[in-house]
């Protein structure tokens, strides 16, 4: 092999795009301290640490509550492959891309995924919900993104729980974009089955995904009839390792599953250190004065939102590309003359719309105006 | 929540047992670089370097040459659920513990494991496996692991993938310990499938599963009857995202998939560069010398292998536990005392051996001498 290879310096780049955002200085510096094992007494201790920050994030007392070692959509398939099982029915609410994954799930599964489809950019539609609940009294459980990454929508995670909990179903919540960004309250929602990912509004480096699963679930997971068709992702397997909480809890002893990516959760754990010092309710409130100061200025320039306000997310701000402007070129010079990244449409809305993030570190005063004036150079 | 909490420091450790081994300086420092977006030009270039070098890794020239973004059973489970269909016949040779952490994998893909058993702490017996591959004929692949870390054995994988060629079925190879410390040629030995890990003989920080799959390998994959059980390890979605090689290869658009673990990227890419430089014979050279006066200063203190010579593996040195002595009396003050961490014995081998790792950055003289005069002064 002949060709020569050098380190790679990556450019600093402004993340405001989609997800990953940007990363705390401090997650950063956590990331690189010295490896220890993954069945370090030391480390032991700092998994019990996460379990607990994530518990608060989450707003719940879940017991298995953790973060699986792998990115969001692994944290999405821990939730269905051990919850679904063949045959099982699932209703899957869809309004953009991220709906069409847990059908994809629910089918690998084996399951039957009856969709409540929604318009791309529109929430869910509880009626639909409602009566597609009423026209299958045996589903299993009720599946919805909170925070619709591709669209920018927030669905309403409160009244889609509601509901369910009406028909005795279960409730599994795709969370990727809202920790951290959107109120969530797992307990009081009564939310079964969770996850999300780190690199949205935790402002952690991608790669992790926290869960969280109710005793209920827990409760469904031991009565399955069939093994969990993921060996790596088999939360019993991985409770032995993570703890099983309670009275065995942090005293008891971890059994080896797998390698845990020991620097990354040092990373998360700092992550959940700077939201917890915040505090949820500042952290959100931050998140809605920046998306105001961004829609503000994004309008002088001449941009509208798709999405109606009472069910924008602050996190994720999809605009039009007006007519005329080309899509690619502009987010081209956005990040090779500003270093400053946006996110293209996905699906059905690509090159129609631009998503603008602001998550967590990256919602800053600072970043909604150099987004600003960034923009009004290149659409010049 | 009252709690307190603080950013987590840990402690300096030489990591000497089955992995995570130490980890360069230089990967700390590469994982810590800002993060970019993961269909950033720049990232996308990057992920054709680190494929380049994996490939030089490997010793192939498999387009299909790239880390799974998840630990090394996420690895294994990405190369059972793409190969394994229902009701399909697979031989598994055990000799330790990941041998049948590979039968649970073909079993939850529905398959048939045709298990080889050979004792643990011995190798997997070539004898045998043509006994069985003769008596099943219509078996699909034969998987073995390279490098058993649970025992410190070196299974003989040239030998093993002729046999099964003989008999024209696919090869599986778990190289989680042997990539990096072991000769290892995915080529020149046809080999079909195989994954391994960052922790171990690459010395990058955990949470990475290189993995390669052969033209062969790729076909079987293309003319599956059932779907890949595992919408995060479908190979065929994970290539659109690394891109397919090729003529539609480095220039062709990246589909987005999942989001990658960037800075881990980051880290790996450095690792490599790190094992490229030295090259794979001085490595392999480096790990064998290490290995030498590690057992020489090992036999003094009166400790004795338990693995024979021949199929001893230079980078897992599994020692007896004197008798009298008290396993986790001795581990739990090389760590408290020493900093060291050193292996416990796995499954049947708990609380009777000692598992000492010489990976990668590990293996250095430096480490050997250390362990030795830590050892010495416990078990004084």
């Amino acid at each position: 092999m002949s060709q020569s290879f050098s380190s790679f310096i990556p450019p600093s780049r402004v993340l405001m795009g989609p997800g990953p955002s940007d990363v705390y200085p401090q997650v950063l510096e956590a990331l690189a301290r010295p490896t220890i094992g993954h069945l370090d007494p030391k480390f032991v201790d700092l998994m019990d640490e996460v379990k607990q920050l994530l518990q608060f994030v989450f707003q719940t007392n879940n017991t298995l509550t953790m973060p699986i070692s792998a990115p969001g959509s692994a944290g999405m398939e821990s939730v269905f492959v051990n919850l679904v099982e063949p045959g099982d029915k699932v209703i899957v609410c869809q309004n953009g891309v991220f709906g069409g994954r847990m059908q994809e799930n629910v089918l690998r599964c084996g399951g039957q995924a009856i969709m409540v489809q929604d318009k791309w950019g529109e929430p869910t539609d509880l009626n639909k919900v409602r009566e597609t609940l009423q026209a299958n009294l045996d589903v299993k459980a009720l599946a919805f993104v909170h925070a619709e990454t591709s669209t920018g929508v927030l669905n309403d995670a409160k009244a889609l729980c509601q509901l369910a909990k009406e028909f005795d179903c279960l409730t599994i919540v795709d969370a990727v974009t809202s920790l951290g960004g959107s109120e969530l309250k797992v307990d009081e929602w009564q939310i079964d089955a969770i996850y999300s990912g780190t690199q949205k509004c935790l402002s952690c480096v991608p790669g992790l995904s926290p869960v969280s699963f109710s005793d209920r679930a827990i409760e469904v997971i031991k009565q399955r009839k069939h093994r969990v068709q993921s060996w790596f992702l088999d939360m019993d397997l991985i409770m032995g390792y993570w703890g099983r909480g309670g009275k065995e809890g942090k005293s008891s002893k971890r059994a080896y599953h797998h390698t845990a990516p020991v620097n990354s959760i040092y990373a998360l754990h700092e992550s959940l250190l700077i939201l917890h010092k915040e505090g949820l309710q500042n952290t959100h409130a931050r998140h809605d004065r920046n998306h105001l100061s961004l829609k503000s200025g994004l309008e002088k320039l001449g941009l509208e939102f798709v999405v109606q306000k009472n069910y924008r997310l602050p996190q994720l701000n999809m605009v039009r590309i007006p007519d005329g402007v080309n899509d690619a070129e502009v987010r081209d010079r956005l990040l090779n003359e500003f270093n400053l990244e946006i996110g293209a449409g996905l699906g059905e809305l690509a090159g129609k719309v631009w998503r603008i993030g602001l998550m967590g570190c990256s919602s800053s005063r600072k970043n909604v105006d150099y987004c600003v004036s960034s923009l009004e150079a290149v659409l010049d």
